[in-house]
């Protein structure tokens, strides 16, 4: 589901601080570079789901988008944009190689994502996903944990059997991402239970970290996955993945602005959802760290459920006590980092002669084509 | 939970095909073996589970049977017999190295074993193991799913970190028996679905598949991982995995028998359990190929629910058909399938001389008297 560059900003905003936007060139570039790379990974996804048990595999491929209940293929698209496989396909052309060397990161890298939306949305009771019922909601939840253990085990199965490469790294690239997928997945889950004020309070440092590893580790894992495959050196590799997991901090803090300043319309979620559920977003946990924050604590302190009217209240309140503003001066610290990190590719390149200069350039160029396009989107 | 070697003909049998007892002298060498391996294990096993998220580690451990929900260590034990980590541990002696070299394989296959109980408990509904609450009962669902997915991390995080061996090797082995292990589940749930008789009824030869992959392919796995990691030949390794997959398949015969005629009172488990819940069981099948078996095929394919009464009736109407001493049978002939690979090994160690004769020797006798003692008792 996308949001047009316009979602972010579309309520009133006192304070506005703009996000980088994309260049009508830029966006255009970037689409049509996610549409190349789904359409080269495609053909490798497919023969791998094809290897699953077919009744596994028929729920992969509704997860993945591609057919409905039953195996009929879809007829409305429900796919994702494909943002992991494309990063994969960069990270192998950052690092001089082709993009074809980037195919089978994109496949691990896809599979090891919708693992985790299949299981993620078992978790949190999410009942619909791009517009149709979640796998859990049309199998059964027992046959959803199944699908996910099997696209987890195929992601590593297919890792393994690339041949000629590093494929210690490539598994412990993969693997690390993987422990701090369910490390960020836990916090995300424990936070919900912990107070807004006092000492158990989550601070806004335990957030970063916690996105760092829900959202950036396999953003960070796909990038740098594609530049092991294709033979990087350790930098390259290390540079890729941080980058990876500064766009996911990026990612996280705008969709919680989204969240609560968003054009439900545009972003395809209810207004106020995050507050009406008592999430711990990014603009509340700023907001609640400031002296100006005095009544939105004791508003969400109540023991009285927040109802709309709440949240509204509450909406007006962070952004009063500057939850909204920081929440975009957080969400810009991290694509500055991103667009530091490609820099250092850039600088890595022409001083080190690895990897090629003009091939990492490019790389690099559709990179932050596709951050400009991405920070101004739904994850 | 262990069945002593008495159970499985504790109810008159009219053909008892008896399985090898083992002598007094094995059964005490397989228990001290089992707990040897338990002890040199540990310390790498709890070093592992550490490192997860603390709430994440917290609900491994009580899957594991270290402590009780809130993190206070067990009063009663409630570990399982540490089968797997033995066999891995045995894996790496047969190729003549010593037993510590087996330990990150016991560790990595101790943790998807762990991991395939907890997400099993759930997809299946079981609400108790070893005499306790299922991690899902105690926990919550959503939090069982990321404890299983957390081990499951952790298990290729654990191998893809030993230094100097053959990890493309090792993590192959491991991914394979991963998506074995869900192929043979995936098959065990839809086998509930199917129809007792005509053209969609499950077969032997098909029950045969469920059960390697879902009981075996770890069993093997476990054994051929151990080995793999102490630099064996294919050929070794090869040949443990076979003999892995026979005994997983002799353990799940074994099961089935002691459901309907074992004694509840020693296995622990309802009687009839698996009747009453239409479970496509090995004796089921095996009668239901038989002529004699019109009367069971009615029973079975009545609408009615079977009650208690009927449960009996049928107990009498597979073991008329022959499938008692069928599965009896099968049993054997997977319990010979092992002792035929151990020969095998013992022969290549005489003939190449790769692994040492003696130190193969050794084990192998050592993996016997695991397996006399095992196929008496409950998997």
């Amino acid at each position: 589901m996308s949001t047009p560059p316009s979602a972010l900003f579309s309520a009133a905003a006192p304070r506005p601080v703009p996000l980088p936007a994309p260049a009508g060139a830029d966006a255009e570039r970037a689409s049509r570079l996610l549409e190349r790379c789904r359409a080269l990974v495609r053909p490798a996804l497919s023969d791998a789901v094809g290897r699953l048990h077919p009744w596994v595999g028929e729920m992969a491929a509704y997860s993945l988008g591609w057919c409905e209940p039953g195996g009929a293929p879809v007829t409305v698209p429900a796919s994702g944009k494909g943002l992991r496989q494309a990063l994969a396909v960069l990270g192998a052309k950052a690092a001089g190689a082709p993009a074809s060397a980037g195919v089978t990161a994109a496949v691990a890298v896809e599979l090891v994502h919708t693992f985790s939306l299949l299981h993620d949305d078992i978790m949190d009771g999410d009942q619909t996903r791009r517009g149709r019922p979640t796998a859990w909601k049309a199998y059964g939840t027992g046959p959803a944990v199944l699908a996910g253990d099997a696209l987890f085990a195929l992601s590593v199965e297919t890792l393994a059997a690339v041949p000629g490469t590093d494929i210690p790294a490539a598994v412990r690239q993969l693997s690390t991402a993987l422990g701090d997928l369910v490390r960020g997945q836990a916090d995300d889950l424990l936070f919900e239970t912990r107070p807004w004020t006092g000492s158990g309070a989550v601070r806004p440092d335990e957030y970063r970290v916690m996105a760092e590893h829900k959202t950036g580790a396999l953003l960070g894992c796909a990038a740098a996955l594609g530049a092991v495959l294709a033979r990087a050196p350790r930098g390259t590799t290390a540079t890729l993945d941080r980058a990876g997991r500064h766009l996911g901090v990026a990612f996280q803090v705008i969709d919680d602005l989204l969240g609560i300043w968003g054009d439900p319309m545009v972003t395809g979620k209810p207004v106020h959802a995050d507050l009406l559920r008592g999430k711990k977003t990014y603009p509340v946990l700023a907001a609640l760290g400031t002296r100006a924050a005095r009544p939105l604590a004791r508003l969400l302190d109540s023991p009285r459920t927040l109802d709309e009217a709440g949240a509204r209240r509450a909406a007006a309140l962070i952004e009063e006590a500057g939850g909204r503003s920081a929440a975009l001066a957080e969400a810009h610290r991290h694509v500055a980092a991103v667009d530091a990190c490609l820099d250092g590719l850039i600088e890595a390149s022409r001083t080190g002669g690895h990897p090629a200069p003009v091939a990492a350039s490019r790389a690099t160029d559709d990179l932050r084509a596709l951050l400009a396009f991405l920070v101004r989107r739904e994850v």
